[in-house]
């Protein structure tokens, strides 16, 4: 994605110029922490795939908690707005820049700081990358679980931000299911404790909130992680269907069966054929739909449920079951799925990719009404997604050098969403709301819903200095586009009359 | 508990009298659903286990989310307060009347809307009660997994609002992880819809932040849960140890071994043998601690893990293993663990019962810590708990007659809960803060963190209607007390400098 869609941006804006801000912060920080130039910040400019691009004013770097509360206690003085940032993998725009605000960027804050093996627990700074903590952890015979397809790149400060989900959240839940405990600096400078040991907390849930914030609420500074045993056995399938429905339909009687697979992923046809040409995955090209599903745990377990799981497919009427031989297979199944999305933006000039979530039982329908989209709005859809939980990332093929098509990849984007909506599904599962959604919070959500998001956001943030205009839209906005709130069927949503 | 602790309440009380509040309801609910005697309100006067009894001024016994709107918005003409309940089977004080309030309980509100086996899901009203779902999911083999030991009786809005646990929150979470979505009622009579089908939700995470918010946030008018199949196998042990250090030791073991109970109970010797005089349940009254460990699952599972289980049992130096021969004995195991609370009840005229949490790997030391602070106090205390989770429930026996006894029990729980706090636990697993914890929350967190507390409290409720005075003390009552917030170790805690 190429447009540039700055304009639409809610609310006022600092006043703030790149001289003026530069000034502010010379004391605090050593001289290689705080860049200014345009070429400096332009690495900064933009996130994982969204559409969105601006340079940031000021770029700063901390390296402590210490410098990151003195930065915000700075800020505070002057009313900078602060947009907190950590790899930069998003894929919605939360951590884009915005005009005369500083860019706090937590790279520079990657120590493992503990790594408890006897109680499963890792203390680390947001800047370490996800796949970081397993790497050290591996020795222990541990792993955190959350794996987002960025693992290599992504920092567990972004996860938090996000609530990142991965291939294997069906049975680990997402990052807010394993994070025992955070440390995060208000924007007034004061520190907040939240989480511990312990499986309950007293006091109002401020941990669970601070998961999916995007920086809202407050900087992450120090995230306790809990570390699972890795399993000691593995079983990964490459299941194929002559028809998506009929691939959707295992999938719901594989979980009714009682089977909780570690991960159960599905690619349409254009995906397969796609995937297959990027990687060579050994991916059955004559297959309207795959499913890649993982079993892990004791080998017993595993065993007793790779016995179940085989007749629960074959009665779905798969077309072939195959077993990973050995873990170069396995890893090949799982790398065609994990490059699908640069494999299928090989496909066409661009690619949009959406993520939206249903109830996992409206799987048929949602395939079947996001091609009948697709038909219609002339734009290949090529379906990659987390079939176990619901989660779609349909990717919408499209050239944004012929008139009109990023325009009618985005009403196509936003009508799958509103579709997912309507089936009781929501417009994000895992990517977030960032810029990208705003809009389409105004469809998820009641006028009352989205005032009650507000009053929260200002009970850390009164001054709106936290990555403002993010996440929550403004009523005005809303009305503005259309105020179609639809909610649980109760509504039917305009574009949504053809079904 | 039979002291009167009401004028520990913090701030200002509204000054409705009884005859002024009574007149405001009389067009918007039958006559019968309006109590303003005392002696109708009586019934109403306490929760489950807490010192505190005060009279309600006036119950209103709404039957449908439609009355409570209309009660919530003619309560916020008048600027009356509201404290909400649901079965009253609480355990600290967190439903407990306010002078000059309204008290509105959600009993008649108890139809089970929805049960959509297919998904897995039950819509109900606040005032179903926890059992009465898994008994109207069994027919379809299904059950709703939180258990609090008050299932029989306690509400599932009350269940949200404490966030409650039970015997197999081990394996199946609190009510956070098995509710999928809430209806509430805002102060100013808005609704909110919270959550939905999905594993995830755009925007912040208010249905989490319901959860143990104890009423002071809105009142839950819908809840959905998540039904799980049945398990098909239940295998139950009853495990014999000589000292409670060794039974802490065989949690630890089990846990490290991957094993993953449904639940895992703790008794000690002073508990086991109330129990066993009470219940009869065939305990062994010659053992130090008995650990009571369920597994479920599907049969293949559960046979792997039994024998992985008895193995690490043996090496940890259990000197019995019991497995239940029949679901008579399974239950006759599990009815001596339900009904220790009044079997301890019997050993005295008085008993305190604590609900503080530790990290699981604390157990050895807590045990030892409570024992020398009782032997210190003079007051036996029994111990029933959690183990695989970390929450005890030391339960303190006393006799408020005798001259100076109840404040000492009161003066031997606070510094159990401390002692919990100092070695990185908190002051209460599942049974809420209410009125009864408001100082040991000065313990627990720092101004900053209460502070925060408060401002979302009021992004809710700004003018402080729903439920006051509750969950969260004033900076005031934290001073008085002595302000001596501990956390992670940084501070000793004053009385606990004897370890």
């Amino acid at each position: 994605m190429t447009a540039n869609h700055d304009e639409r941006i809610d609310g006022p804006l600092t006043g703030f110029t790149r001289t003026q801000l530069c000034g502010l912060f010379a004391d605090l920080l050593p001289a290689d922490a705080i860049l200014v130039s345009e070429e400096a910040c332009r690495p900064f400019e933009c996130d994982g795939l969204s559409a969105y691009r601006s340079v940031p004013h000021l770029v700063l770097l901390p390296a402590s908690e210490a410098e990151v509360v003195a930065i915000v206690k700075r800020c505070a003085e002057h009313g900078v707005v602060i947009v907190p940032r950590g790899a930069g993998t998003g894929l919605s725009g939360g951590a884009m820049a915005i005009p005369g605000a500083v860019m706090l960027v937590l790279s520079r804050m990657s120590r493992m700081i503990t790594l408890d093996a006897e109680r499963g627990l890792a203390r680390v700074e947001p800047g370490v990358r996800n796949l970081a903590i397993s790497e050290a952890a591996a020795s222990h015979g541990l792993y955190y679980a959350p794996d987002p397809s960025s693992q290599i790149a992504c920092s567990i400060g972004g996860n938090v931000a996000e609530n990142a989900g991965g291939v294997h959240c069906l049975k680990y839940g997402l990052t807010v299911n394993n994070v025992q405990a955070l440390r995060c600096v208000l924007p007034d400078g004061e520190i907040l404790e939240l989480g511990g040991e312990c499986l309950d907390e007293p006091g109002l849930d401020l941990l669970a909130l601070m998961h999916g914030s995007e920086g809202m609420l407050g900087i992450v500074t120090e995230v306790t992680v809990r570390l699972l045993p890795i399993p000691p056995c593995i079983k990964t399938l490459l299941v194929s269907f002559d028809s998506v429905s009929a691939a959707a339909q295992a999938v719901a009687d594989v979980l009714a069966a009682g089977v909780i697979p570690a991960g159960m992923e599905m690619m349409d046809h254009l995906a397969i054929s796609a995937a297959e040409d990027f990687a060579q995955a050994g991916y059955p090209r004559e297959a309207q739909a795959i499913l890649i599903i993982e079993l892990d745990g004791l080998s017993e377990d595993v065993a007793a449920n790779l016995e179940r799981l085989k007749r629960v497919l074959q009665a779905a009427n798969a077309t072939e079951v195959r077993e990973a031989e050995s873990a170069t297979e396995r890893a090949l199944f799982w790398k065609g799925r994990k490059s699908a999305f640069p494999a299928v933006g090989r496909l066409a000039p661009d690619y949009y990719c959406m993520d939206g979530t249903i109830p996992k039982q409206k799987l048929p329908e949602v395939l079947a009404g996001i091609a009948a989209l697709s038909e219609q709005a002339g734009l290949p859809v090529a379906n990659v997604f987390h079939a176990g939980d619901g989660n779609l990332h349909p990717l919408i093929l499209f050239d944004a050098n012929i008139d009109g098509q990023l325009e009618m990849a985005e009403q196509l984007g936003g009508d799958i969403l509103a579709l997912c909506v309507t089936l009781g599904g929501t417009i994000t599962g895992e990517h977030g709301v960032g810029r990208e959604k705003l809009n389409q919070m105004c469809v998820q959500f009641s006028t009352a819903e989205l005032e009650q998001f507000k009053a929260v956001k200002e009970a850390f943030d009164p001054a709106r200095r936290f990555n403002p205009n993010k996440n929550i839209p403004t009523l005005a906005r809303c009305a503005e586009f259309g105020a179609m709130h639809v909610h649980n069927n109760e509504l039917p949503h305009p574009h949504l009359e053809r079904f």
